[in-house]
């Protein structure tokens, strides 16, 4: 059996990659492919690692094999890039994801695809708090793109084309390494940067409330989201991860408790409209109960979300 | 200035080419276009009809011209077909579409794009009254490429590449001339027929609640849709339109009290499974209150659909 990894050079490809090679899901190759070539992230002979543009025509077909299982479809234009680089956006987010179905529905069926869905989904004139029976109104063309991804596979699997299985996730917090072009990139940098001993810039209001999940709860809900029985998800295969709501000014106040007012006084207020206007569009509050009735999990107090980071930070795991 | 009605073949197309000729709206031509020859719609040397299938790489580009003020995207493979002809579907609801905003957006912006969509975005576990902040999960490949649409139009109306107005339809009832492939076609035939002295075949249980317009009130809310301004939609262009509620039995019913009982025993229930399945997860309450809040129009009691229908039918104006 095969698993393929697209956006496998990503954080989220390469830390889902190394815990897929850690778990107990039996399997004899794993791919990650990316539009720029993985670096292998592990010692283990299964690990192929692939370079490839998966929205050129063939190109998906190519990759779907028929001892393909699961496809970990994490590959996207992220918001503040779709929303500058329109077309891009399109090609990457609608193209390759419709690209993918396609060739996993002609190759055989029950391909069990596992899709990296976002909070971006919503926007507009929101509830107090978001559930799954929220309507999606997003407000950014990444949010577009992962709205209208959700529903082609929830088509593709309504018709058993692929056993599919969406996963909207929170903002990631703290992601290691460097800035990324995504709307949200700063819910990471505000923490990470003043840890690193560098300055960072929080382009929203300190009460902005935002979703977050750490990396090690995302990646145990992908594996949980790719286990689980078809059956288990009824009749809809969209599913919220459990994500903590805090501002960002509890962020901060956690960021202090933890490395003390000179890692705090780091981060500076500078307001950047266009920034503003694709996070404060995101919902603030969220009801996780579908998911924690699957079995997903969910972190506790931000607290923690930072002794992970600098926990991993220091072990340089990744 | 020039306005364009894809599906312009279609009865929804003719009627309304036929209604914007008698309106106030002033134009220099108006185009109706189709995948086979539109009839044309009245003598005035303002029409033309043209076959063209807008799917095709480049159709859209050339359709599309400096003059374009209104485009009306009627065009669709209809329910049970795209149910039945997958791949179909997708190129004509989906890929049609797109092809028709990219044209738009390319040419210039501001275009009046009026997209019929329909209550087959419904589905699923719904709440007693549906309204726009019903989430929606299609349980048909048409009520899916329906709701991806609508997501496109938004996106790019909130770019301003489009004036979107996205106007989801009940089922039009009584539909002149003979069945087609929607699933909800037998909420025509069961009216149709009788009256036309024919047998017809109900495939759906007598309480089946249904959400129907006429053809005048949808033609008129369609005019209605195209002439607001932009800014009456606020922040998200999707209207559903203003519908009637009934149970089959109420409609016939309805048929027996205006046509008489002969006329009744016309109509023979046999239950059609797939039929069953793609109009019983459709929504039968709704809550019209945001499109009369815009000034939308609504049907009164089902009576007057049928003494419309006899009216245009005898008169034969289409």
């Amino acid at each position: 059996m095969q698993i393929i990894i697209t956006g496998g050079a990503g954080f989220l490809g390469q830390r889902l990659a190394k815990a897929l090679l850690k778990s107990s899901l039996a399997f004899d190759e794993l791919v990650l492919v990316d539009i720029v070539l993985p670096d292998n992230p592990g010692n283990d002979n299964r690990i192929s690692c692939l370079q490839a543009d998966l929205s050129k025509e063939g190109a998906a077909q190519k990759l779907i094999q028929p001892e393909t299982g699961f496809v970990f479809h994490l590959a996207a234009v992220v918001s503040s890039q779709a929303e500058k680089e329109f077309d891009l956006g399109w090609k990457v987010n609608l193209d390759t994801t419709r690209n993918l179905l396609e060739a996993c529905r002609h190759q055989h069926p029950g391909i069990r695809f596992v899709f990296a869905s976002g909070m971006a989904v919503y926007g507009g004139q929101l509830p107090p708090v978001i559930n799954e029976a929220t309507v999606v109104t997003p407000q950014s063309s990444y949010g577009t793109q992962k709205a209208i991804a959700e529903l082609l596979i929830n088509d593709y699997s309504r018709k058993n084309f692929v056993d599919g299985r969406v996963l909207r996730l929170p903002t990631i917090c703290v992601r290691p390494g460097r800035p990324n072009l995504a709307a949200s990139s700063f819910l990471s940098s505000i923490i990470r940067e003043p840890i690193n001993g560098e300055k960072a810039v929080c382009p929203v209001s300190p009460d902005l409330p935002v979703l977050l999940a750490s990396p090690d709860t995302i990646i145990e809900n992908i594996l949980k989201g790719a286990t689980l029985a078809g059956a288990d998800f009824g009749g809809w295969r969209t599913v919220n991860m459990p994500a903590v709501g805090v501002t960002v000014q509890e962020m901060l106040d956690s960021l202090e408790r933890i490395a003390g007012k000179e890692t705090r006084a780091r981060v500076e207020f500078r307001p950047d409209p266009a920034i503003n206007a694709i996070v404060s569009s995101w919902p603030g509050a969220i009801d996780n109960s579908r998911a924690l009735g699957l079995g997903f999990n969910v972190d506790g107090p931000f607290d923690g979300f930072i002794t992970q980071f600098i926990a991993q930070n220091e072990a340089k795991p990744d």
